[in-house]
């Protein structure tokens, strides 16, 4: 190899390598880009289970108060 | 007593009876009037039950199919 | 008609006007009975049917509430 | 730059492409395996929607029922 070629395959690996580091920082990005949305979604799941959660809590309040107008109205039919 | 005044007697006496039957009568036919009207009473009170249970049945019915539900979404928050 | 026969009648009259006043007062003491027991009977019908208005109430208001808790359920399936 | 100096930037440049290459081929992965991990969490969620949509249904259907409940009770209190 003679200087000339030799600086020839250097321009040329110094273009591939930039080229090489510009893709991986837009990876990067996408990649922390993506985390930010995946830890999102997951805060987003979490206040609606919590959302759902006092919805069940109030679900049973009213099956009891359901069960305990019941049993007065069985206690109407019993006592008459 | 003469006998004239034992007719007067007789007489005053058999209006008063007559009047008595008669009142008689009337009291009776008042008493199963009423009668009917306690047994009537009676079988619509009894008929009325019948509809208030058959109603708590199906409350009872819509209280189960509540809790069904309510344990279907606890599985839901359970699992996600 | 003489006064032995006459007299004899009116023993007769008299003994069956007595009878006669006897059952009418046996009679009035059933009617007495019987209307006290009706109108008894409606006084507990009307407390029946204010307990069950109460009741009717109170159902109005669980269903109410448990409307709340679907429209809850229903926004917060709409809005994730 | 004799030929020397030359050799030698170009083995230090071969040597960082590759590093990049390869670190771009570890970012490739991650940023496939967190698309997949995105995807299925979106369509655990759209399951998760579909079985609550259900369940709404089928609240609205209890909550009727309690409805046609409710008001035959009021009609067995009003015609009694």
């Amino acid at each position: 190899e003679n200087a000339d070629e030799l600086r020839f395959q250097k321009d040329t690996l110094t273009h591939r390598l930039k080229d090489t580091e510009s893709k991986n920082q837009t990876l990067e990005a996408q990649l922390s880009d993506l985390q930010q949305r995946l830890k999102s979604t997951q805060l987003e799941r979490e206040a609606y289970q919590k959302s759902l959660r006092s919805l069940l809590e109030l679900l049973d309040s009213k099956i009891f108060e359901l069960t305990e107008l019941r049993d007065t109205l069985a206690k109407l039919i019993e006592g008459s």
